[in-house]
């Protein structure tokens, strides 16, 4: 037998940093949903992974980011969402992204987060998650949101995460539909 | 600002591997869950985290193994599932663990996945799924779940993962109550 992996190293593409540290301070959900649908349509073009990319604003300015990395990372659990929330949580080195002590913190995603990272938005204290694409519009592009059903929301919302569903969200089918004309690779 | 953070670098703690490396092959379901909560228990005595761990195995064998690193990683989504599965697909270097050239391979999880840790099953492509201590077993203990409902098993079950749950029960919900009782934080 080979020995036990023990180690993950995760990372963003290079390009980012760069790219993001550019963005202007963003005042509404639409100028940040923006940013987050150019990340989305720039990884495309790049050919970097899935059509997917997220970001958590505090007060309008990105912290952290997350782009889909299942493919060039050979790891099907990291979506925009699930980096975006483990890098925020490294920037601020807390498990807990609504402790007090932290300005008031926003996910802002291309797409409605699938059943996974609605139950990683759950256990990250994220207050308000902001989306774009809808579930029918992933579907449509060939992606599964897995077991999310209405009363999934609600139980977020009983635990008082504000969910914000379809901003921008014909820009944000539009990064869907360019992957699929590119032939990017459904997984 | 700080900058942007790009990397994540998670580890298993360093007694782990040495430890599982001696597992003897696990011929069945409860063989392989003795040894999951064998590493939860100690992972509890040795303070190291939430009272959760994780395998998958192949053919009784352990190719990857995880234990809730949430707190000393301060990273709310490192539960023992996710660690387990990301380790096992760069273990095969594959984003899918379904794949035909891969043997048969299953999770035993120390406890009921959670809504996350569910979703996460289902983009790993992994087909057995093995749980221990019940989810009500979990929220006695004081541990939230999420957004799971029956319906969300049976959409796993609809597309071909079969979940085996309760198995070694008693000794599942024995590690919960030992972390209890050694004043082990709830999160």
């Amino acid at each position: 037998m080979p020995p036990l992996p023990t180690h993950l190293h995760l990372t963003l593409p290079d390009w980012v940093a760069p790219q993001v540290a550019a963005w202007p301070q963003a005042p509404d959900d639409p100028a940040r949903m923006r940013l987050v649908l150019g990340l989305a349509r720039e990884h495309v073009e790049r050919d970097c992974g899935g059509p997917f990319a997220a970001a958590v604003f505090a007060e309008g300015r990105a912290v952290a980011v997350g782009v889909n990395r299942v493919l060039p990372e050979k790891n099907s659990l990291l979506h925009a969402e699930i980096l975006a929330i483990m890098l925020a949580e490294r920037h601020y080195a807390s498990h807990d992204l609504g402790i007090p002590d932290l300005p008031r913190l926003e996910l802002v995603c291309s797409c409605e987060p699938c059943a996974m990272c609605l139950g990683a938005i759950l256990w990250s204290g994220l207050g308000r998650v902001v989306s774009g694409a809808l579930r029918e519009d992933a579907e449509q592009a060939g992606f599964d949101e897995g077991p999310v059903f209405p009363a999934s929301h609600r139980y977020l919302e009983a635990r008082g995460v504000e969910l914000v569903h379809g901003v921008l969200r014909e820009e944000a089918r539009e990064v869907l539909a360019l992957y699929r004309r590119r032939g990017g690779c459904l997984y």
